[in-house]
């Protein structure tokens, strides 16, 4: 996605160990426009395929999710990264390592958010080690639900999420795959 | 706004200690159209003012503050609950006192974002005591910026969050006012 990409040379940082710092239009603030290109350009790599719902994680999901969420008029679900004090009984936890910060969080959905038998569409902004992925997958599947897709804003390539994703059979889109960051350098692959 | 209280009154759960759980299409899952037409809303309650950003708090508001940035072609600014791993040194910092969770939270801004002499609208979902937008506004002030608005989805009307705010001189204006959620039963002000 040629705009996606642009957005990235021009305002994205490579920083050391592996970091693509987006918080100019993604991470920290949201360049609200790009988002609906972003979402339209997910509706059209999805188009065909029966979804029910969109499903994401907070907090860097939610906007581009819930602008996918409006194209297709589908709800958009979030898992929370900390403990909600009015979920109740039903609450479906995973645990997942983050790579980015170098600890691990708890992810909880409401399990009467999921339902079985429905098809839900995860949107996210990054693909790295696919652990947030893997956790989704792991919830939805817990429900008796299926992820029929997993759309990515940015994909790095040099990591092995996306293998281990399209390795599942899952179908995986992502708008930019980075093939490298080493000195300080953004080599998207082609 | 008609549609926003059916929908809460449908959909929302008054639970015991004065709290209203909108998890259905707010909190947790999220209607992306009904965003769609609180950003309209909100716009049009703001039209004729300059408004240079969006400014919102993870994760809730991130929804309809991006929906407004949209609409209005303006970045949409998030500060976050959690100490971010890549912000750097201008990091600009606000404690917060969450009555709902009953804890105190801290939040992030990277003060590169909000620049002296800019103007900008804050956008959350909840108003009831106001600690989270009295922390935005010393955040935007301190950095020399201007609060041009405050608008919340709902207010929680038996709470002084409201009325305090507005005795400072800010335009607050909230699309779904709670009178009393007294014994279970939501009741709106007029």
């Amino acid at each position: 996605m040629k705009t996606l990409k642009e957005k990235i040379l021009n305002n994205g940082e490579s920083i050391n160990g592996g970091l693509l710092k987006v918080d100019n239009f993604l991470n920290h603030q949201i360049d609200a426009s790009l988002m609906m290109e972003i979402a339209k350009e997910f509706v059209r790599r999805y188009s065909g395929k029966q979804i029910d719902k969109i499903i994401t994680v907070e907090a860097s999901g939610i906007a581009p999710a819930t602008m996918v969420g409006y194209l297709l008029d589908l709800p958009v679900l979030f898992a929370k990264k900390s403990k909600p004090g009015t979920m109740g009984s039903n609450m479906l936890t995973a645990e997942v390592f983050s790579f980015t910060k170098n600890s691990s969080y708890t992810m909880y959905i409401n399990g009467s958010y999921l339902n079985s038998g429905e098809k839900y569409l995860f949107i996210d902004d990054f693909l790295a080690n696919g652990k947030a992925a893997e956790g989704i997958l792991g919830l939805v599947t817990q429900a008796g639900a299926e992820i029929v897709g997993m759309g990515f804003i940015i994909e790095k390539g040099f990591q092995n999420g996306g293998k281990e994703l399209r390795d599942k059979g899952i179908h995986v889109e992502s708008l930019a795959i980075i093939e490298s960051l080493d000195n300080g350098k953004i080599v998207f692959r082609e």
